[in-house]
């Protein structure tokens, strides 16, 4: 089999290069581990920013996101009893959206499907051969077979664990980690947010966060320990513990119910350099990680997305390979900025094991000089709705 | 003896104090540890915020550093070879002023004498009595003899290690405190500043400030290890290592010469709370110490003493003791802002033995976008020149 652009992974970032490149008339196959099932039960994040949104709907997929999805303009920073607000729309002219990252995966699929777009499931033993030649290939095998997939490009939206990274040598490949001494704790309920906007919590107790896929679909998370694991909580208990991590008056209000997933995650920075191999090119996960606190984990796989869409088209369309020369360079010079962003947003409100009364002091008059400051509430929500590609 | 206020301490914020109520008729004694040249030799920060200037125009003693300071209008951030400028006067319309804090010193001192102001140097053996009561008294020796001050009230300007932090009981107060893992190795010389504004220079080797006095006494500071001595460093490593830490065209145009001081200051993180005890008020470094970056020392004392002069002459002139009542709460309000600010910058731009690969990325991306957002510029120029009283 060939094709122009080899795609390793069938989440968001694969199937939605896959879709902004068939309407340009660059043919793709799509290689996922798994089943689109199976991708479709995973849980993931719904906060998008303008550049995500914008790249939905001119991959013409936006409809039922556009019609569905929920406005924010602003966000509530709470600590302790006290709490304030940010607003994207005064600061920025900008909003950020809530469509459940499943909902856009699922529109994704529909119109990869409707079009005839060339999606392999349940490969196995993916091999990325000769990416730093003129002539790679990706070898898999399915059902047992092995198959061989040609291709000018290889785009890796294989994810953090995927082979695409590991295709790139140990000697050319640099990467920075930090993990976080904590996880968070998520609840996925059938009752109606807490509030309109996502409350952003820092407590004593440690950070929680209310956020919410729908009108009737909620999100909460708290902050628990690395050695926890989803059993050691009830949904009582996951309910009491919430309830003291945010201001009374929210504690109050919260309806509770029935959890209908339960899971933790770590947190975790991560970014590999570079994110260009010969004819491979790492997107989303594939390259990097964030942590959750400022919801930039779709978003920056979204901006990997734009310049690389962008140069592929660039080339096959002109012939010029500047934005493919370049996509390293573009793609890591925003994803830095939105590692520093989540990073500094992580600090800002989760309570560490080792924090000195020093520390803690630090960590309020940082929320509090948010709260007094113009420009810095600037800051945060230029930051929050995405910074410029 | 008796006076109205006994100020512990002959720096520049318990003479500013002293001279400020002076000129609304409140009578004051100052009781120094040293002598006026002791106080005179130590050499000391030299970046005054607006509201430390109006201060010192306030207490009749600005002639001579509005004659002589030179006018800041922005400063320049400087990693590697690249650098960037931040304008204080296009954020925030104020400018900072570069004026000794020697001089300062001088100036109160000056004025002081020619006022008539009571000053006793070479007290030793201070004790703050009854501070608790109605009736507070000082007691001290001077050439062996056992004096006794009674006042209304005490200002404890006598810095870090002085008595009056100690007066307050272990069970009132509450300390908090962040020692770095560096210090400042600084060096005075006659020669012109290699650039009319500050530089802040991030280096892998470690952070670099070029500073000044005037047009030919130039202070230069490199960051060093704890377990270094002065004399460890030849003026000619200084300028060696100097030079490897700040951008190649800043490196050339260096006229260095002999220093005529060179000292090692460690970096510190400090707050007491409360910073008032029944009759007692704790002002400057007495109650709080920041790092220097951001040269914030004395213009967090400067701020104290604006909140307890007005205080003060609220009682005295109206009766009213709602200032001095809420002198700790208005002061602790702007000392942590200052410390938020010293503590990020500090942090910012140093760099720490345990950094990560992923850590100094951070501090990379924090550096690159101060540079790219005018509103983080603003931020940073807002606390520079000071927040609002």
């Amino acid at each position: 089999m060939r094709t122009q652009v080899a795609i390793i992974g069938g989440g968001p970032s694969g199937l939605l290069l896959s879709q902004l490149l068939h309407r340009k008339g660059i043919d793709t196959v799509v290689l996922e581990r798994k089943t689109r099932d199976y991708v479709l039960s995973r849980i993931r994040a719904g906060i998008l920013e303008t550049g995500m949104v914008e790249l939905m709907r001119k991959a013409g997929v936006g409809a039922r996101m556009d019609a569905e999805c929920f406005t924010h303009e602003g966000t509530v920073i709470a600590y302790g009893d006290e709490e304030f607000r940010v607003s994207f729309r005064e600061h920025t002219g900008s909003d950020v959206i809530v469509y459940g990252q499943t909902e856009l995966t699922r529109d994704l699929y529909d119109a990869r499907e409707a079009e005839g777009g060339k999606m392999v499931f349940n490969v196995e033993n993916v091999v990325i051969n000769d990416a730093d030649s003129d002539a790679p290939f990706v070898t898999y095998t399915v059902d047992g077979q092995t198959q061989r997939l040609d291709c000018d490009y290889v785009a890796g939206c294989d994810g953090f664990h995927g082979v695409s990274r590991q295709t790139i040598p140990l000697t050319v490949r640099r990467e920075y980690e930090k993990v976080y001494p904590f996880g968070w704790l998520g609840v996925l309920s059938e009752t109606p947010p807490v509030h309109e906007e996502l409350i952003y919590s820092w407590s004593e107790r440690g950070f929680a966060l209310c956020s919410m896929r729908n009108a009737n679909l909620s999100r909460y998370y708290i902050q628990c320990s690395l050695s926890d694991s989803p059993e050691d909580w009830s949904d009582d208990n996951f309910w009491e513990e919430l309830k003291r991590r945010i201001p009374a008056c929210h504690a109050e209000a919260l309806v509770t119910g029935p959890s209908i997933e339960k899971s933790i995650a770590p947190l975790r920075s991560f970014v590999t350099e570079p994110m260009r191999w010969g004819r491979l090119f790492l997107c989303g996960d594939a390259a990097h990680i964030v942590p959750p606190t400022g919801a930039k984990g779709l978003n920056t796989a979204a901006s990997d997305i734009h310049y690389l869409y962008h140069g592929l088209v660039q080339f096959y369309e002109e012939g010029d390979p500047e934005g493919i020369d370049r996509y390293s360079e573009k793609a890591l010079a925003r994803i830095w900025k939105a590692e520093r962003f989540s990073w500094s947003t992580t600090n800002l409100l989760h309570r560490y094991p080792d924090q000195s009364g020093f520390d803690l002091k630090m960590q309020r008059a940082e929320i509090e000089f948010l709260r007094s400051s113009e420009a810095a509430q600037k800051v945060f929500a230029q930051n929050y709705v995405g910074l410029p590609y």
